[in-house]
C-alpha cells in the first residue's frame, strides 16, 4: 500500500481535540470554514499521494548533484515541485495581498506534514520558502516585500536560510560573514555558509538567500548581526531578472539520508544584498523565521513517522509467518502488535501536540492575546523535539517490524530512518530545543506551562467519571509534571540544562496523554483503545524522566572530562 | 583520536565485577592466568587498533561486490583478515587438539568486542566461523571434525550459517531446502537461502557452509530439519581441496550499513553435502551455533557503542562552541555531558551483562553445573537484545553529539548507526530474544531468574551501609523486577509475549544497576560517579517498563487490525 495522507486524523484533531473551532470562529480566519478545510486537505492529499509519494525513492536513489556549479535535482522533482507551487500549497498561510490564501497556519502545517510523509526531501524546499516568506512579511521593507513575496508565494522563486558558518555551528554569535555598504543602498556580502538546504535547484527561476552577516563596526556577538536578502539572480529595478549575483554553490554534502535535498556549502564574494529589517537586528528576524520553521520540522518528523508506520503496517499485514493465528500475518503476533500500536499511538500524540501548537499560533495572530503567544512559544520546542524524536523512533521500529528486510535498502524502511535522522538536528538540535524550553520559555516562572497544565488537569478531572482508568493516570502524570516544574523554575540555569532533555520528553508524554484522553472521550472505540495503550503503557515513562530531572546538575557535572576519557 | 580497545574496562570487569576469578580457578581453565589474559587482551588490542580500525571506513565506502560469481572484498580486508587469522584470534576458545587456544569464552568475547569496535563488517567473518566451529565440535562426526576444524580454527577456511529462506523468515519450520542421499554417504543439497553473511570472500581458500535442509520423507516443521556441511570446494579423501561444489552466490544485498560484509542470496543445486549430527536433529545443532552467536552479536552492539562513544567524545572535546566554560569545548555543556555520560554508562552496563554471560558459559563448561547452564541460558537473550539496542542508541546519541556534522557521512558518526542497525535484527530479532526470555528461559518457573535476583539483592543489601544512595535504588528495582517476574511466570504465553520486550529491557536495566553498583564498590571515584549517573538517572526507567509488562495482553490484543489501519 503506497502512502495515504491521514486526512481523517487531521479532521478529527481539528474538530475534536486541539480546538480549531476557536480559530475558525475568529474574524481573521472566518474563511477557514469546514468546507474550505475539507477542500484544502482533500486536494493537498490527492497531490501528496499521487504526485509526491512516487518521487520519494527516486530522491534517495538519484541524489541531487552539482554539475558545473549548478544543482541538478532528482528525477521527477521538478514536476513534483511544479505541482506543489501550482496547487498554491506554499502560500496557504501567506498574505492574500501577495497571492497567498491567508488561511490558518494549522492548515498549512497539516499540508506540510502530508507533503513530508509523501516525499521529505522535496518538501523541505517549500518549507524553507515558507520560513522566508514569514521573515520578509514581518521584517522587510515594503519594497522588498513587493518585489519578492509574490514570486516566493507562487513558487516561481524559492528561498533559503544562510545561518551556519564552519567555525560557529549553533553559536550564531561567532559568525564572521560581512556586509559592506555600497553607494546605491545595497551591500556587498562576503563569507562562507554551510548546511544550506536547497541552496540551488533546476526548477525555480531564482533562489533567494537570506544571509546573516556583520556590518562594518558592528558590535561583537549576537547583537552585531544583520540580515540580508541576497538573490541568485539580481533583480532589475522593475523586478525582472537581471544579472547573476556573485555567489556560488561550492559543494554538496554527502549525507546519511535526505539525498534528494541538496545541502550545500555556499560562498558569497561581494554578492549584492539588501538589508532586511534594522541593522544589527538580524537575529530577531531570523528567529521569526526559525520559530515557524521549527514547527515545520516537527511536521517533517511526524510525516515520516506516519509514512514509516503505514509502510510497516502493510508489511506486517501481508507477511505470513509462524503460528500467529487469525489472518496468519505477523501483525497478529503480540510483539508485532505492540510495535505497531506504539508507532500509531506516538505518531498521534506528536501530531496532536504540533496541531495544538499551530492553533496557538493562529489564535495569537487572530486575537493578539499574549497568552496565546506564550502558549505557542512554549509548545514550539516541545513540538519540534518530540515530533522529530518520534519520527526517528517510529522509523526505527518500522525497520524492526520488517525483520531482516528492514536492513535491505530495496524495502524502503531504511530510507525513512536515514532521511528523518536530520530532523532532530537541524533548526536547532533537540538538545537546544530542550534548553530553550527550560530557560527562555520558562523565564515567565513557568506561567505558560502552569496555564497549560491547568487545562490538562481540568480535562482529566472532568473525565474521571466517564473514563476513570484513563483520566486518573493522566491527572497524576500532569500533577507530577507540575511539581517538577515548580521545582525547576526555582533552579539555576545549569540545573535546568542538566535535565532539559528528559524534562521536555516528560512534558510531551503528559501532553500526549492529554490529547489521547480527549480522543478517547470524543472519538470512537478505535481511538479509545489506542488511547488506553498510550496512557497505560507509554505514559508511565514520564516518572523516570522527571526523576532524572530532579537529580539536578551536581552529580552530572561532577563527572569530569577525565572521567569520560578513562 | 582513533579507536582504542578498552582493555582496562575488560580487566576491571573480569577482576572485580563479573567473577572471572571463578573461571580461572577451575582446572579446565587453569591456563587462563592473569598474565595470559593480559597478554591476550594486549596483543589483540594492538591488532584491533592498528590493523583493523583503519579498515572500518573503507568497508563502508568500497563495499564488497560480486564479480563473475565471486565476491571481491573491500580494500585492505584481506590483510585485516590475515592479521586476525595469524594472531590465532578465531580459535581463542576452540579446542587445542584442533589448533585452538582452549581459553575461556570470556576472553574470546572480549576480543570479539574489540574487533567489532574496530571494524564491524570484517569482524562478522570470524564470528560466523566461530559459531561453525562450536557447532561442529558438539555435533559433527570425528571425520568431519578432523577435516574441517583445523582449517577453520587457523582461519585458512571460513564458515557460514545457512538458515533463512525467502518464504520462511524467522519461522525455521517452514523451510524447504532438501537433501537427497547419494550412494557414497553424502547428500545432494538443493535450495535457496537468503541473508548469508560472508557467503564468499577472496581471502580464504574455502568457504564452509552449514546448511539446514530436509531429508526425503522428513517430518513437517522443525522436527524434520537436518544440518549439512556443504563446502564451496569439495575436499578430497585426504582433506586436500578438490572440485568446486554446485553452489553459487546469486546476488549481494544492498544494505543500510555493514557494506564491507557481503550478504548473499545463495543457491544450492545438488551441491554435495555431509550430514552433521543426527538426521532431523539439525535445529538442535543450529541452536548450539546460535546461542554463542547471539552472545557474539551482543559484543558487536557493544563494540560499536564503544567506538561510537569514543568518536563522539573526541569530537566533543575538540569542538569549541558557545560559552561552555572550562576548556570551552562542547563537552563542558551540561546536555552534552549528559549525552556522553549516558553513552558511557550504558556501554558499561551492556558490557558487564555480556561478560557475566560469558563467565556463566565458561563455568558451565568447566563445572558441568546445571545452574551455570541455566544462568547462561537466561542471560543470552538479555545480553543480545540489550547489547545491540544499546549499540543502536549510543550510535544515535553519537550522531546527535556531533550536531549537523553527525548527518554528514564524512564524519563517520553515521556509519556506526547504519552498521550496528542490523544487530538488533539478525541471529533472532530482539523481539524474538525477548520471547525466548519470557517463554523458554522461564519454563523453569523463573528459577534461574530468581537465583540471579537473589544475588543482586544480596549484593545491594551488603552495600547498603557503604553506598546507601546507590544500593537502595538497586535493591528496590530488583525487588520490583522480582514481583513482576513472580506475576509473569503465572501468566499464559500470550500475556508473556505482550510484555516481553519491556520485560527484557527492565531486566537489563536492573542488571546494569547491579554491575554499576559493584563497580562503584570495587573501583575508583571515576567508576563511582558513572555508577551514580546510571543508578539515579537511568535505572528508574525500569518502573515504567514493568508497569507496561503488568498491563498484560488483553488491552493490546483488543486493538484490532482494523484499528491499526484506521
Amino acid at each position: 500500500m503506497p502512502y495515504r495522507s491521514p486526512i481523517a486524523d487531521f479532521r478529527f484533531l481539528m474538530d475534536h481535540v486541539v480546538g480549531f473551532d476557536q480559530v475558525a470562529a475568529t474574524d481573521r480566519y472566518a474563511d477557514a470554514t469546514s468546507d474550505t478545510c475539507d477542500a484544502i486537505l482533500t486536494e493537498a492529499a490527492k497531490m501528496c499521494d499521487e504526485v509526491l509519494a512516487p518521487l520519494q525513492r527516486a530522491g534517495d536513489q538519484h541524489p541531487a548533484v552539482l554539475e558545473n556549479g549548478n544543482v541538478r535535482t532528482s528525477p521527477g522533482f521538478a514536476d513534483g515541485y511544479k505541482a506543489i507551487a501550482e496547487g498554491g500549497w506554499i502560500g496557504i498561510s501567506a498574505p492574500a495581498v501577495h497571492g497567498g490564501m491567508d488561511l490558518p497556519i494549522t492548515l498549512a502545517m497539516a499540508v506540510n506534514e502530508m507533503m513530508a510523509g509523501a516525499c521529505l526531501s522535496l518538501q523541505l524546499n517549500p518549507l524553507m520558502t515558507q520560513g522566508q516568506i514569514e521573515a520578509l512579511e514581518h521584517h522587510a521593507s515594503d519594497a522588498i516585500k513587493d518585489m519578492y513575496l509574490p514570486k516566493l508565494i507562487s513558487g516561481e522563486w524559492s528561498g533559503t536560510m544562510n545561518l551556519t558558518e564552519p567555525q560557529a555551528g549553533s553559536d550564531v554569535g561567532a559568525l564572521r560573514s560581512k556586509a559592506d555598504p555600497l553607494n546605491d543602498g545595497s551591500y556587498a556580502v562576503s563569507g562562507q555558509k554551510i548546511y544550506i538546504s536547497w541552496a540551488d535547484n533546476d526548477f525555480t527561476e531564482n533562489v533567494c538567500h537570506l544571509v546573516l552577516a556583520r556590518l562594518p563596526d558592528a558590535p561583537a556577538g549576537v547583537k552585531g548581526i544583520s540580515l540580508f536578502m541576497v538573490p541568485k539572480i539580481i533583480l532589475n529595478e522593475d523586478g525582472s531578472l537581471g544579472d547573476r549575483n556573485a555567489l556560488r554553490v561550492v559543494s554538496l554534502e554527502h549525507k546519511m539520508g535526505l539525498h534528494g535535498s541538496p545541502t550545500a556549502v555556499m560562498a558569497y564574494d561581494n554578492a549584492k544584498g539588501w538589508l532586511v529589517g534594522e541593522p544589527n537586528a538580524g537575529l530577531a528576524a531570523m528567529f521569526t523565521m526559525m520559530n515557524n520553521a521549527r514547527l515545520g520540522v516537527a511536521t517533517q518528523g511526524i510525516g515520516v513517522a506516519e509514512a514509516a508506520y503505514q509502510h510497516a503496517l502493510t508489511y506486517a499485514m501481508d507477511r505470513k509467518q509462524g503460528r500467529a493465528g487469525g489472518s496468519g500475518a505477523i501483525a497478529e503476533h503480540a510483539d508485532v502488535r505492540r510495535m505497531l500500536a506504539s508507532m500509531k499511538a506516538d505518531t498521534f500524540a506528536a501530531r496532536a501536540i504540533s496541531m495544538a501548537n499551530a492553533v496557538a499560533i493562529d489564535m495569537a495572530t487572530a486575537t493578539g492575546d499574549a497568552a496565546w503567544d506564550a502558549r505557542a512559544a512554549l509548545l514550539t520546542p516541545i513540538a519540534k523535539a518530540f515530533g522529530t524524536d518520534i519520527g526517528v523512533e517510529v522509523a526505527a521500529t518500522g525497520i524492526q517490524t520488517h525483520g531482516g528486510m528492514g536492513f535491505i535498502e530495496e524495502t524502503g524502511a531504511a530510507q525513512f530512518a536515514r532521511d528523518v535522522r536530520v530532523t532532530t538536528i537541524y533548526e536547532g538540535t533537540n538538545g537546544i530545543q530542550a534548553m530553550d524550553l527550560v530557560a527562555r520559555k520558562m523565564a515567565d516562572n513557568g506561567e505558560a506551562a502552569f496555564a497549560l497544565l491547568d487545562e490538562v488537569e481540568a480535562a482529566a478531572e472532568a473525565a474521571k467519571t466517564s473514563k476513570p482508568d484513563l483520566a486518573e493516570p493522566v491527572w497524576h502524570a500532569a500533577e507530577t509534571l507540575r511539581e517538577t516544574t515548580e521545582w525547576l523554575v526555582a533552579q539555576d540555569v545549569q540545573t535546568r540544562f542538566a535535565g532539559a532533555v528528559p524534562y521536555l520528553r516528560a512534558f510531551a508524554r503528559v501532553l500526549g496523554g492529554h490529547y489521547h484522553l480527549t480522543a478517547a472521550l470524543q472519538g470512537d472505540a478505535t481511538r479509545a483503545r489506542l488511547a488506553a495503550f498510550y496512557i497505560k503503557r507509554i505514559l508511565p515513562e514520564h516518572a523516570a524522566l522527571l526523576a532524572h530531572v530532579q537529580e539536578g546538575a551536581d552529580d552530572l557535572m561532577a563527572i569530569t572530562l577525565d572521567d569520560l576519557v578513562a
